[in-house]
């Protein structure tokens, strides 16, 4: 029997000014939308950023990907669900038709020199498997960098990558905090991280941890991405670095030398208006070994290691937005100072949530 | 790569002053609630009019349909729920009875000279299949009249109807636009409609079209409905008639003579009470052709060819009311003549939405 | 056809000032949260007490049960995720472990001479195989009585309940007026209750009915229940009282003798914030016959018959509480005193609902 007669202890727990779970991703960055192999040529892909309604739409000719504002300028009814012809697509309802500016170029039942205004275009690319738009004020645009190590031949890139239930924050705190090991201790045994560090600028962040095993074997997953280049080296000269360089992270595993055998580079999209959902879109690139086809033959096994890893990670940020819902602010006692740096970091670079009805 | 720098369009777009998906319709008419076939003898039906629930009973004993508030006086629970004995329903929960009027006849455990107050009771009828009400003043009560050609020995009549998730004038609109034949395309082919010209008054509102096909063959449903009066006279002479007349529609085809060859009677009955939902009767009424039995035989390829029109026009009108609950408005720009002055109409003879708390 | 002109009747119904929907069950009492084998030695159990996330914890080696709030200091997310370690409980996420008391007394990554503030620990009980708290104020603390006859080795007990939507107060107005009896009709054939009068206190109300039998065979469920002591005794002569003693409920019956043939005990507990749900907690204790082993060789039949009526119950109680949702208020007319009486009672001895947000 418990009867601890203290008061509650929440009372006591100074809140925070800012909701960092009101706070929206800045939209003056380019964001991922879909992979390249979910448009097929002639085709719209229905997306949406922050609750914004965005359709991606691909040429039958091979021509760019284009994305536009995903309703109709006259009833408000999705684009994707139209017609692509050439390089414009037709509303499926009454025939409205835009070209890849967002300008109207045909009412079936009006004359050109009648046609009304058109609706927004986005910028867009894709590069490396990715199409990503620009959300934001177009006059702020800015190029496109690599995404991790996608583009190097010396990896090989797994996608991953689903729609997941909390505010995009969450994510970045999940992965930076690596304290967080004891979440997946089924999967990596008892793994005992060391902070050894952070540096930090207006937009980034960067973590340094060293790894030691306390307990238990390695799993296989966990090998094939470590020990391609280790050889006979000690456990903890591994060197691992997370960076989050506003919006998007990056982890990085150094076993020796000055080239990571392990390169992720992973981006949180707002879906929906109040930002409650991201879709997660991960680039997981693992260097090859010197035998050539040894980790082809091994990466089934490390799909599932990190299926597995993924779906801890998700089932647990979805709780803490399941928290944040029910108690209708952040109530988080943070400890770590980087996490700490993070949080003031991502609430310092986003904006105001403003709703979809205000922002257009 | 497609980097237009417009700023979007919508900030351009004059918002009206009265927003049409809030407008309630006006009770003062007469609503289907069921299809007769709906409603056997001894038992109830639990319905619903703009979020007013009503329960319809048949007697046993053949005596007429009737229709009341579908909840007890005592506790709340719906009527519908209960035991018709006689002209009167007993509430399942403390046995409260009332009769056709509404009013309270028993409580099981109270003297005869103590009962409380009864129940709403609706006026009721059924007419060609149909139970209808009239949820508004009973002082303005008006005839029932002929629902279509539903009554006319000389017209097979087809029933249908299904909930649709919109407000009720996403409904009027479809069907008085016939520009939107392109969403069709897959059902009709190529048709192209011209607009010939509209008539209206107070709550009416009639508009004319004529058709010609200009690609592929007609289809067989569309085949059954025009060419039994046809013969050999041109496309171009089909007329159409689509005619609101607050709160029905009808649709008229004539392709010779002073007789219609079909006759759509529609309404949409507003379930919930923001009226975000409809349910939609209709009675498609078809001219039998000089050959008896042509048309029975006939009849199925007819059904399949009007639940595929109607499948169609329904995701798109529910597709329209999911864009107008993410705008929080109504974004619409409506170029085509007879849409504004229907939108007029619809707006002038219903009424401002007042919620279930304050309508009671 | 049933033209009655009469206006809506409800606008005559005189609104209470209090809405005893809207009022919450008062804190300083024990609540049941689980059935004690619902909780394994070495497991947690995740329950909810108006809101609150509670979490039970039991300990491995036969330690007491003790219940904490069901979220880590850290970052919220449930410690009923977590693993159980000797007398306290390890976060899933980040290893933060709590005692009974709600002490945090373990950060991996955190000297012990730094640890942060824990989480509210609740009195909890353990008691005729009901897991009970005080989620209240811990100075108000009461002891916990017997629970009904569950303790009496004279009565074999049936350990009932279910999630329920609806407000407790509807539970507590449905057992108290036996004028319900026409809900079970199916089951119960024709009773006719007879109210005999009532007794009151500050916070209990107890009403005495007799029941006759005025139509139909006594069904075996019932049989069991009340014949085993009356043998040749008249049906008139049966006894029931129903008494709600705040929070809780009996309900016990007498068929000859000063000790009740059958005793139950019920008790509510409200689930969610706005207490729309409750999981209700039932503890029938029927007396053993003199022939023994034939309460036993009966129990199937009475499990079936309880388990019908409660279904029944349950189903008249959540439409009771989407009426209220509908209607947005309490529109009950309440005809019998004793009722009225009881909800006077519920209403005194409750508290107003704060919500979540507002009470921590």
């Amino acid at each position: 029997m418990s009867d601890t007669l203290d008061l509650p202890t929440r009372q006591l727990v100074p809140q925070p000014d800012i909701d960092l779970r009101r706070i929206g991703s800045h939209p003056d960055h380019w964001y991922p939308l879909a992979w390249s192999k979910e448009l097929k040529p002639g085709k719209t892909y229905a997306a949406q950023f922050a609750g914004e309604p965005i359709v991606l739409i691909r040429p039958k000719d091979g021509g760019a990907v284009f994305a536009l504002e995903d309703r109709c300028a006259h009833r408000q009814v999705p684009l994707s669900k139209g017609v692509v012809e050439g390089c414009a697509v037709r509303c499926c309802y009454h025939g409205w038709t835009y070209d890849a500016s967002g300008k109207c170029i045909d009412v079936p039942y009006l004359g050109k020199d009648k046609l009304p205004n058109g609706v927004r275009a986005y910028p867009c690319r894709e590069q490396d498997g990715l199409i990503l738009i620009w959300p934001g004020d177009p006059k702020a645009i800015t190029e496109l960098g690599p995404l991790g190590s996608a583009h190097d031949k010396a990896f090989k890139t797994r996608r991953f990558g689903k729609q997941v239930r909390c505010h995009y924050t969450f994510m970045h705190e999940n992965l930076m905090d690596m304290n967080h090991q004891f979440l997946h201790r089924r999967q990596m045994g008892k793994i005992a991280p060391r902070y050894l560090g952070r540096r930090k600028g207006e937009d980034w962040i960067e973590v340094d941890y060293s790894f030691a095993r306390t307990e238990g074997s390695q799993p296989l997953g966990e090998a094939l991405i470590l020990s391609s280049r280790r050889g006979a080296s000690k456990v903890s000269q591994d060197l691992m670095t997370i960076r989050t360089e506003y919006p998007y992270q990056t982890l990085r595993i150094w076993t020796s030398g000055d080239e990571p055998v392990m390169h992720l580079w992973i981006a949180y999209t707002p879906v929906d208006a109040e930002q409650k959902f991201n879709r997660t879109f991960g680039l997981l690139s693992v260097r090859r070994p010197k035998i050539p086809g040894l980790l082809d033959l091994a990466w089934p096994a490390l799909v599932w290691f990190t299926e597995r890893i993924f779906a801890e990670d998700r089932e647990i940020v979805e709780m803490e937005q399941r928290a944040h819902d029910a108690q209708g602010s952040d109530w988080n006692v943070e400890v770590f100072p980087p996490i700490r740096d993070l949080r003031a970091l991502l609430a310092a670079n986003g904006q105001p949530m403003t709703g979809l009805a205000k922002s257009v």
